[in-house]
C-alpha cells in the first residue's frame, strides 16, 4: 500500500469515532499524557489512530501501551507489529509489557487481571492521566448478556462503565463494525486474534451464536437495546447506592465487634433501599458481600418480626435487639 | 381414565403448585372468592386444581372464569371443556365469557386488553377478592427477554408483577414443566392451544428458538437467572419512583398553565432520580410520557445550563427561569 493510502481520509467511520474519542477527552487539560491500551485488533487500533488525530488537535500527548499475555505463538511479534504500528500513527511513548497469566482460575479472568494490572503500572509509570480502552457497543452488548443470563443481580446488568478510575472506554457508543471500517479507512491492517473465533470462549459464543440469533428472531437492534439498558440501569443503581450511603449515616451506630442498625427507619425504606443498607453495613464492618437470600433473611428481622432468634452468616451473627438489628463477629 | 385415578395424588409436582397457591392467598380472609383464569391449558389447568384443593382447605371459596376469545375454530367447545374440567374439580361458579377482539392494532395486545376487560367484569359481578392467572417462571423469563431486546429501558424488564390490583400470578417461581406435569400427575389433560406453536408469534420464537439456545450457549439456568433478575429490577424501580414521588413535593410549584421545579435541588440529585423527577412533573401535568432522549434534553437544562434558549416538547414548553425550571402548555 503506498505511503499516500495510509494517511487518515475524513470517512463517515473515521469521523464517528474520533467524535467518541473527542468527547470522552474533552476534560483533559492540555499537555497531558493519554495512552491507548493497544491489542493491534481493529478496535484498539481504529482507537489508537483517532487518539492520535485528536490529541494533536487538543493539545494532549498521546501513546500506546501493548500487553503481550504470551497465551499464544508468536505474541511478541504480534506485539512489536502493534506497537509499529502505533508509532507510525505519531503515538509516543509506545510501550510493550510482559506480563505473566496466572495459571489457575478461568483463563479469560486470569489474563484481564493481569492485563489491567500492567495498563495501570504503564499509567503510573508514564504519568498518564487515563488510559483509553477500545471496548465498543457490541463489547458491550456481550457482556450485559451474559450478566444477565448468569442472573447475579442488577449488577450483572451494568456492563462496563465508560469511565472508572484511570479507565477510559470511548468507543462504547460505537459499533464494532465501525472501527474495522475506520481501519480500513485509514489503511491500517488489523491483527485478527484467533481467540475471536475460538468457540470455547463463552464471549465468543454469546458473539457469534446469541446476539445474531436474538437479532433475527427480535427484529434488529439488540446490542444497542442491550447498551441502552445497561446505561439507565447504572444510573439506577448509583441512585440508590447513593441513597444507601446517606442513608447508613443516620441509622449506625458502631460498638464492640460490630454495629447496629435502627430497625425502625429500616423498615421505613423501601425494599430495595433496605437491602443496600443491609449490604452496606456488612460490607463495610466485615468486608463480606451478602447473597439476595442472605439480605432478604437479615430484612426479615425487620420486616417480619415476630421474636425470631439471631442469623448466623458466615463470620457475623445477625440478632435483632429491640429497636435494633445487631451485627456482630461470630 | 377410571374415576379413582382422577384423584388428587400427592406428587412433587402437584405439592409445588399448591405450596404456590397457598403462598400466594394466605392473606385472603376467610369466606372470600378467589377466581382462576382458566384457558384449558397446563398452566392454568394445575392453577385451578391447586386452587380447588387449597381453597377447601383454607375456608375459601373457589370458582374459574374461561374468556372465549372467538379467534379459532371452535373456541366455544375449547371453553365449554375447560368449564367442564372447571366443574369437575368443584370450582363454583365457573363462568364463560365471551369476548370482541378488535381488529386494529397488535391481535397478541388486543386479545390481552379484552381478556383483562372480561376478568375484571367477573371479578366484579362474582365479587371476588383475586383473580389469579397461571403466568409460569417461563412466560416470565419470555417476558423479560422481549422486554430486554426491545430497550424501552429498566421497565422494560421488570416482567409481569406478582401482584398488581386484583390479579395475582401465584406461579411466577413455578416452572411450565411443573404445571404439565402436576396435570398428568392428577389425570387431568389439558387443551394444547395450537398458537403455542406458531413461529407468527413473537412470544413463541422466544421460547422455542431464543430461550434454548440461550441454555445451551450459557450453560442452563437462564429463565431463573432472568426473573431473578426482574424482581431486583422492579424494587429497585419501585424504592427510586419512591423517591421521587417524596422529592417532588418539595421542589414543585404549580403555576397558570403548568408548574416549575427548583433547578438546584434536581441538580443535587442523582441523574437516575432527577430524570424520574422530571418525567413525573410532566406525567402528572401534561399526562405526556417523556422519552429518556426528551428527558436528558430537559435534564441539560439543569445540569449544563449556559443560557440556552427553551426546549419544545409536544405540547409543552420547557425553559430555565433564573433558579427554577418552568413548564408550561405550548
Amino acid at each position: 500500500m503506498p505511503e499516500n493510502e495510509r494517511r487518515p481520509r475524513l470517512t463517515p467511520a473515521v469521523a464517528d469515532v474520533r467524535r467518541a474519542v473527542r468527547e470522552a477527552t474533552d476534560d483533559v487539560p492540555a499537555g497531558s499524557l493519554l495512552l491507548v491500551a493497544l491489542s493491534g485488533g481493529a478496535d484498539s487500533l481504529a482507537l489508537a489512530a483517532a487518539t492520535a488525530f485528536e490529541a494533536e488537535r487538543a493539545g494532549l500527548r498521546a501513546g500506546a501501551v501493548i500487553v503481550d499475555h504470551g497465551l499464544q505463538p508468536g505474541s511478541a511479534e504480534i506485539a512489536e507489529r502493534a506497537a509499529a504500528q502505533a508509532r507510525e500513527l505519531g503515538l509516543d511513548p509506545v510501550r510493550i509489557l510482559a506480563v505473566q497469566v496466572a495459571p489457575d482460575g478461568s483463563p479469560e479472568a486470569a489474563a484481564r487481571q493481569a492485563r489491567y494490572a500492567a495498563l495501570l503500572q504503564a499509567r503510573k509509570e508514564e504519568g498518564a492521566v487515563a488510559v483509553l480502552l477500545g471496548h465498543t457497543l457490541d463489547d458491550q452488548a456481550e457482556t450485559v448478556l451474559i450478566g444477565l443470563a448468569r442472573g447475579s443481580g442488577a449488577e450483572s446488568l451494568w456492563g462496563m462503565h465508560p469511565r472508572i478510575g484511570f479507565l477510559r472506554r470511548p468507543l462504547l457508543q460505537v459499533r464494532r463494525a465501525t472501527t474495522h471500517q475506520a481501519c480500513a479507512d485509514v489503511g491500517i491492517a488489523p491483527w485478527h486474534d484467533p481467540h475471536n473465533d475460538d468457540d470455547r470462549f463463552l464471549r465468543v459464543r454469546v458473539r457469534h451464536r446469541v446476539l445474531p440469533m436474538l437479532d433475527d428472531v427480535l427484529g434488529g437492534g439488540v446490542a444497542l437495546a442491550l447498551t441502552r439498558t445497561a446505561d439507565t440501569l447504572r444510573e439506577d443503581a448509583e441512585a440508590l447506592a447513593h441513597f444507601a450511603q446517606e442513608q447508613i449515616l443516620d441509622l449506625v451506630e458502631h460498638a464492640e465487634g460490630g454495629l447496629s442498625l435502627d430497625a425502625g427507619a429500616l423498615a421505613a425504606n423501601p425494599p430495595a433501599l433496605r437491602q443496600r443498607i443491609i449490604r452496606l453495613a456488612v460490607q463495610s464492618e466485615f468486608h463480606t458481600a451478602l447473597s439476595r437470600q442472605q439480605t432478604l433473611e437479615v430484612s426479615r428481622l425487620v420486616t417480619d418480626w415476630h421474636g425470631q432468634g439471631p442469623i448466623h452468616l458466615p463470620g457475623i451473627r445477625v440478632s435483632r435487639e429491640g429497636r435494633r438489628l445487631v451485627f456482630v463477629a461470630a
